[in-house]
């Protein structure tokens, strides 16, 4: 039963990324969004729009895999928000030794398991990979966009700026990146993203 | 771009998942949890218990499908409580309708293709929708004894009740079932739920 219990020991432990808050808010505005929901959010998002990635022999399984582990780190290493440098450069370190304690919790197969595909996730080299981060970078940007640029607005967020941190957008899933294009438009159009 | 449209119509609506708020408490107390967060938390699961289904056979790509999608009818339909039996009886038509038109914002293959899941989860006839029902049912038993069974103690659940409606965990993932029997002796002998 040792085996068992460490997996249940891990399972209790994520319950703690419910409590990671992102900048990102709710399309209702009622708060902002944890890192555990953004994850199914965006899990959900790779079973309706993987058809966008280039290539045709996507392995899905693993770009799921890769979106649902991809934040557990934040348990440890707390959420950066993507437009403050300072918090980006000090992430990646902080993020490896949170790797280790939680996946670390796992049975030693696992463990080394999760700990590849973060790996693979963080890497942003495998078509999966890719595709992972656009989806990562879209959903924030639909939520901005439909609650008038809330997080835009609050941090000063310019239009080069969404356009420099996302570009990953346009090698993970072309299409995808032409939407954002279009809609960091319509958004500046409207005042809620700056020029 | 009518398909992509229609595609990212469904996926701004899939937010309103996270305001869809269960019975169970997060380990910490400090409130219940949402069907979203939930999701992510049964789906990760899937990752690390996926061994305790019976054959080895499974597709563990099918389950995560599930898991990711079955409570998406809860965005129109609510969620039910498992013990509230009047509100179990009204539940199937009211996700049935709830599925028949969060789906259908999707582009027609893809609406069918989830509804095709969503029924495949709710027949509870392949190994996969057993397992993904017993990870679904498992979580919030785990969070009930790890919060001194706030949930189990404030609706007055006795042990006849839990294992009654939770035996399909027998079914879909045998070892764990075991453990629950195990949770919920400990629970009784500590006093945190009803004999």
């Amino acid at each position: 039963m040792e085996r068992l219990e460490q997996q249940i020991a891990f399972v209790r432990e994520l319950d703690k990324l419910k409590r990671v808050q992102r900048q990102t808010w709710l399309t209702d505005k009622s708060r902002q969004e944890n890192s555990a929901e953004h994850s199914w959010h965006i899990a959900v998002m790779a079973l309706v729009l993987s058809e966008y990635a280039p290539g045709d022999d996507l392995d899905l399984g693993r770009v799921l895999q890769m979106l649902l582990i991809h934040d557990i780190v934040e348990i440890d290493a707390g959420d950066t928000f993507c437009y403050d440098q300072a918090a980006v450069a000090l992430q990646t370190d902080q993020e490896k030794t949170a790797a280790e304690r939680l996946f670390g919790l796992l049975p030693p197969d696992q463990a080394e398991r999760f700990r590849g595909l973060w790996e693979e996730f963080e890497s942003r080299r495998t078509p999966e990979a890719l595709l992972a981060h656009s989806l990562d970078r879209l959903q924030p940007i639909l939520n901005n966009f439909h609650t008038d640029g809330k997080s835009w607005r609050a941090n000063g967020i310019t239009r080069r700026q969404v356009r420099g941190r996302n570009r990953i957008v346009a090698e993970g899933a072309p299409p995808l990146w032409d939407y954002i294009e279009d809609l960091l438009q319509r958004a500046v159009d409207r005042g809620i993203l700056k020029a």
